[in-house]
């Protein structure tokens, strides 16, 4: 957990966390209150815009439960597919699309993230999509109907040519992120775009912040599946400040095993 | 127009068209009825599906009209750009768009058609993209704000590119058609998609005939503007089904001025 105080100054670099605020001369933020949202990579932090930060309600938690929770809506019966499945959002949709009686391949990097989706996170079926030569022939034999949800994390020419030629007829992509392309000098050209024509589905972008004022809902939703142990959720910690870097790296390399979290501080 | 007998048998090779009723075993038409539709490319149709085929009401308007509309609802203060805007479809939504009061740009293949585009047609402005050699650039300067709407005619890398990066957040793309790309051996790669998770926009395909149902409601709405002429509609018309294949080469080639039109017969 980090710590910070609220005041009128600089931002500092920014990324989702956890923490304890120190002081504050803003009215809905006092000492000792526990907030997540948009921290800083630093052990204490110096806040002035505090509408990226939320209070917590709900302090029976682990408090990195909050940090990576997004909406999806699918249907009862819905085929849907998820790349970067056993990611710190992927592992949730999943298991949000198969409460609402969806069927579930979640497309991973290796093995051991294989297994956790179909034993531990109750998929219907997951692949190593690194073994997989003709990820297109792959997804026919999982979707011989086609795709009715793609739910986007990882983008780029090998996934998005083989998914986008296996979406059904007026089926539905949610992008969320595209983690395979960001860190290329010149993103890779996707060419089934013509699909999208024939098969008249709907492909839209969303962010998360976008939904926050649903976010109280989703929670009354969302809580008491948890508190049942109808949804688990895999993190992947690391200790110290230090080791900042490297995990953030780790996540473009496919090295996370769950949400990546960086332990700035126990207190 | 072409003849057409309603039959049992199979069907012919498709295209849309309009055509005369010689003889009929289905309740629903009876010879000497007018009908627009799926017809074939040939003099005499035996046609076994008449489900695609629609009996004219308004005989006072040219049967070519009826083959070129399609349902577009633009907001009132949007900015729209339209591809291959001085095509069969483009030319309509163009001006319906602006009907709704929407700023609206035309991008066409000639100086002949960006003429028509701002004098006849209506359009705000209206450039060759031919005569473009950075499209990114010359977007940011139609849409310093961005792009609200975007109907996708063209497809490919150079247009898609642009238009992918100047979309503005929650934009909408209303993919129509591809033309640039339909007869490729390899489709282009398009490189900006990741846009779409950065601009949270809509990017969704559709066909004419599933709205098919809409289509009378459609017409109380359009029917007045023609009457009153407040829509133009450009037609490029060849005489005799012999010019047909040249007819349908040209629309890849941009050869097309407005809706391509072949005359199979007069009466």
């Amino acid at each position: 957990m980090a710590r910070m105080a609220f005041s009128g100054e600089e931002e500092p670099l920014g990324g989702y966390g956890v923490a304890k605020v120190l002081d504050s001369r803003k009215p809905d933020f006092k000492e000792g209150d526990l907030v997540w949202g948009v921290t800083g990579w630093e052990e204490f932090s110096l806040i002035t815009a505090p509408q990226v930060l939320f209070k917590f309600q709900h302090n029976d938690f682990p408090l990195s439960y909050y940090t990576g929770i997004l909406v999806s809506s699918p249907k009862k019966g819905d085929r849907v597919f998820i790349s970067a499945a056993a990611g710190a959002v992927g592992q949730l949709v999943g298991q949000f699309a198969k409460l609402m009686g969806c069927y579930v391949l979640g497309g991973a990097g290796s093995k051991e993230k294989v297994d956790l989706l179909k034993n531990k996170l109750g998929f219907d079926e997951a692949f190593n999509y690194k073994e997989e030569h003709n990820l297109d022939a792959a997804l026919k034999r999982w979707f011989p109907e086609g795709i009715d949800i793609y739910f986007e994390n990882v983008g780029g020419k090998k996934m998005l040519d083989a998914v986008l030629l296996n979406m059904r007829v007026f089926g539905r992509i949610a992008a969320c992120g595209m983690i395979s392309q960001y860190n290329l000098d010149q993103p890779e050209g996707v060419c089934t775009l013509m699909s999208i024509v024939y098969k008249r589905f709907h492909f839209e972008g969303f962010s998360a912040p976008h939904y926050y004022h649903l976010y109280h809902k989703f929670l009354d939703i969302v809580l008491p599946y948890i508190r049942e142990g109808k949804i688990a959720y895999i993190e992947d910690i690391v200790e110290g400040l230090e080791k900042g870097p490297e995990a953030v790296m780790g996540l473009f390399k496919g090295r996370n095993v769950g949400k990546q979290m960086v332990v700035v501080a126990h207190e």
